[in-house]
This record gives C-alpha cells, sequence and structure tokens, in this order.
C-alpha cells in the first residue's frame, strides 16, 4: 500500500488533467469491479452501460483519453470490444437459459467514419440463430445518429458456458 | 489529489490481489505515458512492446485481469486492438516517410483458439501496398508457437496524417 | 459450325435430362447477350433477373445444376456473385450520373444455411455512402423468407468507371 | 434435339467470336460433365485444373469471357467461386478419410488488383485445424507473381459428408 500510495504522488505530481481524470476513472472502475456493478474490469475500465431491449443489446460508452488511438480518435480496437460484447451478451443472454455459452469466432468490421462526438451506442441483433453456430450484426452510432462502425460476428454454442475456465 | 488518496484508501481496503496488481499497473502506465515511453494510455495500458523487424511489426503483451471477458480468457476486442496496432504501426511507419498516414477501414478476424498462456505475440506484415489502399494480415500466437487469431486488414490511405486532428 | 454440329450431336447422345435443360439454357444466354438483353454472359447464364426499388437492388435467379457444388446444393461463390452483382448494381447505378463507378475491394459472407428451394433472392442495400468508400449490405433469402446468406462489401469510387478498359 | 439444333442455328447466325468459343467450351464442359472428368458442371464450365501438393490445394482456370464483369474483367464472384474450392477441397479432401466433410460458413475476400492475365492461380493452405471449424486462406495470383486477391475461409466439419443430399 505504501508503494502505490508513493507511486500515486510521483504521478500526481507530473499529471495533466487527463491523467487525473483517468487514474480517478480507474480507480472508481475496480471499485465497481469491488462491488460486483462490473462483471470484468474491462467493462468497468470502459465504463459500459449494458441494456437489453427486445432482441437486441444496447452498449453505450463514453470516450475517454484511454481509448484514444496516435490520431487522438477512439481506437478501432476499443470500438471492436464493445460490439464484439454487445453481440456476445445478446447470445449468450439467451443461451443461458438451456445451459450453454458461445463464443465469438469471426468479427468482421468496417470502420466507415472517424467518432467526432463524447459518446457511442452499439446496438446488436441476430441475422441467424442456428443450434451451433449464430450470426449477429452490431452498428455503432453517436447520438447525433452517425454510423461509425458496423460488424457481423459469428458465435459458436459450447456447453458448458464455463468449460474453459 | 486529496479525493484521489481517499478513493485509493477505499479500494485498497477492499482489494484483492488482482486489484492491487492493477492498480500498481495503471500508475505505472500513467508514468508511461508522462514520460512519452508509450504513445497512447492505451498502449501503455496494455503494456504493448512494438518491434519492427525487416517488414513486419511485432508487438508482445502479457495476458492480465485487465484484458479478461466473462470466462476469464483475453477478450477478443483485446486482441482485435493489439491486432489493429500491429498492422496499423506497420503501415503508418512506411508511410510517415512520404508524409502521409494510413486509417483501419475493414478488419476480418478468426479467433481460433482460447489462450491459456500468460503473453501473446502478434505478427503483421503485408499482403498488398497499393497507392491508396493496403491490405495486411497478422497471426497471433502464444510463446508455445499455438496460434490464438488470425486478422487481415484494409487501409486506406489519408494526406497528411493528421488531418483529423 | 460443322465442327459445333459434331459436337453437339455426341453431347446429345449422352445426355441426362439434366444436361439437356443446361445446353438450352446456355444457347437462350448467348442469344440474350446477342439481344443485349443481359449485359454479361454471367448473367445471362446465371439467369438473374435485377430490379431496383427505392434504396436498394434485388437481383432473384433460379437454382439449376449449373450452380450445383459437390453437394448438390447452390455453390457459395455463385452466391457470392450474385451478391457482389446487387451490390455492385447499386453502387454503379448511383454514381453513373456523377460520371463515376466504383469496384468491389472487400465483401464478407456469412453462409448460414443450405438453399433448398428452385430460387433465391439477393437484396442490397448501403451501410455507408462516403466520397471514396461505400459500405453495403446484402442478404440472400429464399421465397420462403429463410435467410441463407448475409454479406457486407466495401466498394471504392473509381473515375471514369470504364477506366479499367 | 430438333429444338436444341435450330436455336443453335439461330445463335450461330448472329454469333460473335466470343459466342462461338463460349458455345464450344460449353459443349466441351458437359461432355466433361458426362466422361466424370469434372464432378460438377461448375468446375468444368469454369475450367478448373485442380492439384494438391503436400498441404495446399491449386486451382488454376483461364479467363474466358463468361467470367467478366460489366468492366470486362473477371468478375469477383468467380473469383470468390474458385478460392472457395481450393480451400473446400483441401478440407474436403483430407476429412474423407475419417469420413466426414466440411461446408463453408464463412468467406472474407480482399481484392487488391485487377486481373490482367489469360488465367489465374488460386492457391489454399491451412491456418488452423480444430476437430469442428477449420480455418483456412487462399491467395489468388496471376502468372506473373501478381496477387489479385485474397480471402480467408471459416468450414464447419459435418458427418456424414453428404447428409445435406
Amino acid at each position: 500500500m505504501n508503494e502505490l500510495q508513493s507511486l500515486l504522488h510521483q504521478v500526481a505530481e507530473n499529471a495533466s488533467e487527463a491523467d487525473m481524470t483517468l487514474l480517478k476513472d480507474f480507480l472508481i472502475s475496480i471499485q465497481k469491479k469491488q462491488q460486483n456493478t462490473s462483471t470484468t474490469y474491462l467493462n468497468a475500465v470502459l465504463q459500459m452501460d449494458i441494456q437489453f431491449e427486445q432482441d437486441t443489446c444496447i452498449v453505450t460508452f463514453p470516450i475517454t483519453p484511454l481509448s484514444f488511438n496516435t490520431f487522438d480518435k477512439p481506437h478501432g480496437g476499443i470500438i471492436a470490444t464493445v460490439m464484439d460484447n454487445a453481440m456476445g451478451y445478446l447470445v449468450n443472454k439467451d443461451l443461458r437459459t438451456e445451459g450453454k455459452g458461445a463464443v465469438t469466432t469471426n468479427m468482421n468490421i468496417h470502420y466507415v467514419k472517424a467518432a467526432t462526438q463524447e459518446s457511442l451506442i452499439a446496438t446488436a441483433s441476430y441475422l441467424h440463430k442456428g443450434r451451433q453456430t449464430l450470426v449477429l450484426e452490431c452498428s455503432v452510432t453517436q447520438p447525433d445518429g452517425k454510423r461509425i462502425a458496423h460488424a457481423t460476428g459469428s458465435f459458436f454454442v459450447i456447453n458448458p458456458p464455463d468449460s474453459s475456465k
């Protein structure tokens, strides 16, 4: 703990405003994980809000400097992470009732526009529900309605879901 | 700063070993960003080591609980992030000498095996170098040589590289 | 011509019903090409019917033994051909008014179900209209409404459209 | 037969050189199918030559006007057909010894250059051999060595191979 405090002091001395905000965000995200408000560190750190509506899953998340690529735009990999989550959560929510789960086997992403707003919304829905494989699509849009990216994904059903542990 | 210290105390009181390690890692990654050892927070946080060898870019990174999905395996989106980086770094390194840059327009990923080792290696190389578009491939392997994922990506040349800022 | 007649006789002597039907279909398709009812031999041979409705292009085609793979099902490549056409026709119809054209740079196809009916319908629409790149999607369904395949495609604008000739 | 002969006469009267060549090619391809030199009409019509070398499958085919798109270049769908075949033949050859087969579930294609030579060579090899899914890649090159297209494909194992009939 002393080591952490001393490290925090060093970092804080040279900290930009972004550094301080990210530090605070990170501490809060660890707290959320401790309180089981988030199922994974990654969800907590990316501040994902997850909603289910009928046959869709909608994940909203803020753009912070943590997600920036070298052009100070949201990194394509972070957008991929959130799309994979939106599709995967939808699939796993539906399969859990049957005692099953599913893993991503393929994801194809078209990046169509650099994001310019402060949050992004990923909306996932089904293209095909098979017994062994499922295919979904996911669009990422800004609050102004502009599409930033579009993905399709293949998921393979595993049984039981946590066999990999 | 007092707010941060108080938050750190709260978090530390309930912290698991993983929580403490991630906190320390995060503070060190902010420090690296301050010292310009990393170009982005994301690279620092994911602890990416980037090497160029001939016509390839090799990115190595450790698997920590920060990268875990709900099955405690490296998240497909994190693997996508590192592959996008490996391909993008190679492209941008080569274009920089011409005063240009490139952005990802398409990425297709096949996830073939759940990772079981403590680090992963992404190796990117060219499939096609066009004037306006470039196509690359990237494989992610474990230190034991097993392939975890394989991606192909399309990149579109922009001029100047930072026009988006 | 005598050579063709003699070849036709040889082929006809050993012909199955499918052989005879395909021969007749082929002769009719050459005729359609001669009469400019079809723009390409391939469209004529695959008997594609092309319709535009609002912002979509709908291509309908019959399944004949010519399209069969080794499992006597419509070949994935033939389905890809028709999807590429549906997306490409839509893009090129719209760009022609500006004196431009577009070529496919990427196509990703999910095959979700083996076709069981006698015709298929490919419906293409836009996901993104950019200045230099366009992204479309295309679903192939049976008359009974079941989805057989789903594709997304990237198209790159070229100017003039026939510069490649 | 009289109907076919009469149709052949009509077509021949207005035939261009390309028409006559395609007619002859088509008759020969039906003959090959009759003699079981080709397993499908499609292989015969596209004049595919299929070779296996170690862990690859190499399919060579001539570019004829039958394969042309509206720009008089080989149609992306025909290139997709041949790539799907090269990957599928490799997979099915290997699975047949176990009494199994496989179908394409996903194919992603990057088209990188318009073809300019008179034949194309598709070379398929493995990226991953799993128990239930296989991932392959396939490059299409010209005799001059230039790459025209690159694909990756996912295949799903079925047992027995002809269960779909």
